[in-house]
């Protein structure tokens, strides 16, 4: 069997491209597994999996939990708002307190940039990053990529454009690192307030135009405008973001029927996309949540045979 | 083997009496399972069950998890208060997320009234209602009248009294609904101002006498006063109430060993009855909420059914 | 096959020596378990657990909930604030509730001393004590006793100095009774104001002098600054108490390879004891949250086998 060359996954940034092919590999079995009656496998059942989630999360909570429960691991949750935590014990402490009860990974959600490589770093045990504040979103950008490759067959030279605020997403940094590794040509647009300034040595395009970006890129990720990410306002109000880079069917007047759109959710319907074109026929928004489900026991599974080889 | 006339429960309105005739004939078979030794049986090991709260619940929530886990299915749990729900995200796109993870149905716990039905029409899943704001509370009235039919032998031309806040109580909505499908004479006693303005067109007795009701009934199903459903105060206060409306061992003067004591709970002790008859023999309370987890097997089982034939 | 002398686990007091011997031989047995690659074994298969936690808890709740799992036993969790549960329902209602489904056994964390004994005589069932206020947590002093006793052989006539808030904690209340009915030679040490009157009653022995405790005894067990348990302030400043009576390498310089250290977590490092300290080779802190999971393990397993002789 193949093996991934990281023992975590904290980031897009750390993965070759062998790792995201293996992934992708395994991807595709675990979907076929997901549309059998049974839709669950023994493969992790000496597996225990702790959920340590530092920040609110539903979907990415429940997909992995799904992803675990169907490869039959153990799972423990742990959910902790961010003052609590502040209250006394360190991450590390936490960590440790758990891994001490025979927990094998650990998938942390966690409001710091960094977060799951520091603990990588001080404890010993496997790390999933499922989002670390505004650095990484690793599974998303994975998911997203296999949902555009098996959507258009490959990523290589395909022009990717991501909407929105670009500067608070670890949605948004971990597509463009994931994008770009697999050969994709991908531009950033959205309000200049929004806009970070280590792009350009990224390798990606900047654009302020939106009716040109959306005529010129064969699919479009739309991201959510996170308002609790904004400690100041950087632009007017909804419904001025709506008018300038919000999609709707005006924009989308040349393109539509050969446009894919993506949206990681949760949506606010007519702000950053109007309901009609997030329903349309063109929106992988749901094939996304599908995918997420089998990247993540991908994942799991592939970092688990990690465990026997420490 | 039988079916379902509906695909969703999503209210007693819906359910033909075959369709209650069935559920309680499978409520039989599962209230053996649950008094064996090994309480689980491997019938939904294929099905995942997401439940949806998106209101506090305890006792029910509870109880549908302890149904799922005895029927071996997979369950996923998503709770939410409304105020996050209303930052963003709309329902039909959290249960679309949901179902995109390949969960097979969802029991859907709402403040809104009509929210289940809703969904059913919007999404391409099998919903149970859970209680739906003031509407309804389908799996409630069922196990209250499969209570009442296992001490008293059936429902038919029985008596049943039902006392308190008819107005805000869903319990009662749906208590009404299944006991006059099922031929009882059914008579609602409680203050005029939670007395809604519809009843007689459903065939209800109206009382705010509650001596002469509690002398004519066979069973008096207790309601809890629900402070968090009055937006006004529709009495002047707890002890008021109690003095006109709770039960007490005065009120049950002639009645002390022939009248059959309901309450769907929690308990106010005190309130809208003394502790020493709600823990009298006459109270069937705790058959109440144990044949509350086998009625909820019965209908996930029924209508888990349904999804092979979709 | 022996069997427990009480059909609960209400406190340490109640607990006879050979008890808390069976207690810690299941206990070997269960750690062995968790060391195997599939660390489960199928023992408590028809049994039902509910965690009823009317406190917040983490480390506590993580480690029964992966005990019952372990031990393949079905779990329900029930967490709720004080304050929800002061708005009406009784802590006999919701039990009886809870056990009406069919639930087996309760592991009961409560804020009022006595909760789970009041509980065990008021409903019909197997109560285990997972902290009851300021009165006792057993579980946390059989796995203290148990770590002891791995580390130094037995404990018998060991010098056992536990060091901080005695007044206000449930683990030193309990830790003495256990340590003293294994013959241990007990003392506490801490400030005046957070020591209780009855202690010499306990054949405890009272020092103020922490310099001089710490070079008397084998092992120190430090305990957490509980802020919270506090409803007056018992000392200026956490600076001040780390000051007075925090663990340092300087009060630990006569002693930096024969002491045992403990400390039941969460840490507040830099108050009760230095980062160094209760980072170094003597510290026994993970060693005491691997053997909480067996330790629990065993009691579940002992008192699950009175649930057929009931």
């Amino acid at each position: 069997m193949k093996h991934l060359s990281v023992n975590h996954l904290l980031g897009i940034e750390a993965l070759n491209n062998d790792d995201i092919d293996l992934i992708f590999h395994m991807t595709d079995s675990f979907k076929e597994v997901l549309n059998r009656p049974i839709k669950k496998v023994p493969t992790l059942r000496d597996v225990t999996v702790a959920n340590l989630f530092f920040e609110s999360s539903t979907r990415t909570k429940v997909s992995f939990e799904l992803a675990e429960k169907r490869l039959s691991a153990d799972l423990v949750n742990f959910s902790s708002s961010l003052s609590s935590l502040s209250k006394g014990e360190t991450l590390i402490d936490t960590a440790n307190n758990i891994l001490a009860m025979k927990v094998d990974m650990i998938v942390l959600r966690h409001p710091n940039p960094g977060a799951a490589e520091f603990l990588s770093k001080h404890v010993n045990s496997i790390i999933i990053n499922a989002g670390d504040g505004t650095h990484e979103h690793p599974t998303q950008a994975l998911l997203d990529a296999y949902s555009i490759r098996e959507k258009l067959g490959s990523i290589k030279n395909k022009k990717v454009l991501i909407v929105g605020d670009i500067k608070h997403s670890r949605v948004a940094l971990s597509n463009i690192l994931c994008l770009k590794k697999m050969g994709a040509i991908v531009r950033v647009c959205g309000p200049s307030t929004l806009m970070p300034k280590f792009l350009h040595k990224m390798g990606v395009e900047i654009s302020f135009n939106l009716q040109e970006s959306i005529d010129w890129c064969d699919v479009a990720n739309i991201l959510r405008i996170q308002l609790e990410r904004q400690k100041l306002k950087f632009f007017p109000s909804n419904r001025e973001y709506a008018m300038l880079f919000g999609i709707n069917e005006d924009i989308l007047k040349n393109r539509i029927n050969d446009i894919l759109l993506m949206h990681p959710g949760p949506i606010n319907r007519g702000v950053e996309v109007t309901s009609d074109i997030i329903d349309s026929s063109q929106s992988i928004v749901l094939n996304q949540v599908e995918n997420g489900v089998a990247i993540r026991m991908a994942v799991l599974y592939l970092l688990a045979a990690k465990i026997r080889t420490r």
